[in-house]
């Protein structure tokens, strides 16, 4: 019975996709998200991908529904033992042209599995190349608008969870601002799946909106070819996180989902510099200086 | 006692680095390899790097001797129980500004234990992002003459070992055309730590001639903007497989390593796009058809 969640769950996130796609896309004014369906033995999905727009240089917002049996490096990664699972999600990233406009990663997922075990994961977080303490407070204000609708703890423990997964140890550094994150969150009586599954929801549509007034005030900036710079640099920063640690993308590859669409997740460009330093007192350095957990931006 | 032959060992390395630089630094013409002494909990290394020569974009020769207790992930990781651990190695990767010459990496690595195991490991590896028949075979030849002055089969294993270590599976390709790959290779009766030490020596030694050759047979060939994109996206691939697979850069991070030496691996620019297809019949169809295991490069 509950694997009948899993068809209406994707049919609600398909439905979605198309909407964040359409949102992105006015908002963009220029580009346009090409369909490429695919279907592998694992599954199938929709990824829609639009390159070089006015103000996105690449953005993807992916919908995929899979199922397989649980081999044991499956079982070991995911955390429980099951013969079978079944999984729908949607799965965003945004690189825009601009330095001036933040990287945006949004991904709302649902797990079932053959031992009756079912759970929601997801989150947004926003990826500034210049942090702009207002826009980060703006950011985690609606983030946080959402949450206290279901419940008034999950800020709090999601934007923890955001500021510890989304972080690169290897740099001492976290991804960007963070944002909400969460896993494994399964229904119970105080909260019912049909009611989580509409926290996934509600966290999906808002994200377009979220981002196109992002793009509505930063995407008019001039930028200059040192910010440029800075960019792809950061951006290197981005692709290290993705293929050293994101647990999606290993998910992806190690479960045999479709290599283009779990990588269209990098950057057209991305650059490497061996010991490059902002200047002191620079605004890059002072994006350095808060690339750190614990930050309270809703406090700020 | 083993213990010293690492301090002997690294000393040999310090002055095979040297060399390295010098006759790189010469055949490009133009760039220096300036020097970046480190020092660490773990250890201390020498990184040397050339940016932005004549030939040469991005070209590091690290040094380092590193030693440290063996937490459970490390003995996982590296297949042996012991309490501390002691290594000293060279590990080099060129990338070069002309796409018609290769990307080459090498590196010879010595391991001692605490429970007096003691080990080699190493190789040389090319990545041609246009793979040329002729230099692939004259690469692989050198390679064997030098192998074969050790054992008559070890070109034949470490050039299979390379082939199945450079490889990235979720793209099913190849990273180069490989070379050879050896680890875990224990002093025996049949050959003395000495003789294995000699063996590495030789690799290392040779390096720098094999990619002169290179560098003097292919840095004067023109070559347009779509040659350029295309060493972009095959760069791409490079980092794919340094961060995803690569055993040393893992060990590197794990064990508390310098990360600008480890990461000055990546190449100054790398670029993705989603769904790329090079045109059948192109020179870059080509190249992807030879990114197989397999492939007999000295019997062709």
């Amino acid at each position: 019975m509950k694997f009948n969640c899993v068809d209406s769950i994707a049919k609600q996130f398909k439905a979605i996709q198309d909407n964040i796609c359409t949102i992105l896309q006015r908002e963009d004014g220029q580009g346009e998200f090409k369909k490429t369906p695919w279907k592998k033995p694992i599954g199938s999905g929709l990824t829609r991908v639009l390159k070089k727009g006015e103000i996105l240089e690449k953005a993807a917002v992916n919908f995929s529904k899979v199922k397989g049996e649980m081999a044991q490096s499956m079982c070991k990664f995911l955390g429980i033992q099951a013969e079978h699972y079944e999984a729908t999600g949607i799965s965003s990233i945004i690189h825009p042209s601009n330095p001036h406009v933040p990287i945006i990663h949004m991904n709302v997922r649902y797990f079932t599995f053959s031992n009756g075990t079912d759970w929601f994961g997801g989150g947004i977080d926003l990826t500034p190349h210049y942090i702009d303490k207002q826009e980060a407070t703006d950011f985690h204000l609606k983030l946080k608008s959402i949450c206290d609708n279901y419940n008034p703890g999950f800020y709090d423990e999601f934007k923890t969870w955001a500021d510890n997964y989304f972080y690169l140890p290897h740099r001492n550094e976290t991804r960007g601002i963070g944002g909400i994150f969460f896993d494994k969150l399964q229904p119970s009586n105080t909260m019912s799946r049909e009611t989580l599954a509409n926290f996934c929801y509600d966290l999906a549509e808002a994200y377009p909106r979220i981002y196109s007034d992002i793009m509505r005030n930063k995407s008019n900036r001039e930028f200059n070819g040192a910010e440029k710079a800075w960019q792809r640099l950061r951006r290197g920063r981005y692709v290290e996180f993705n293929l050293l640690y994101d647990r999606g993308t290993r998910f992806g590859l190690e479960s045999g989902g479709n290599i283009e669409s779990i990588l269209v997740s990098l950057p057209s460009e991305a650059n490497w510099e061996y010991e490059f330093q902002p200047k002191a007192g620079s605004l890059e350095s002072e994006t350095m200086s808060l690339l750190k957990k614990g930050i309270n931006w809703v406090g700020i």
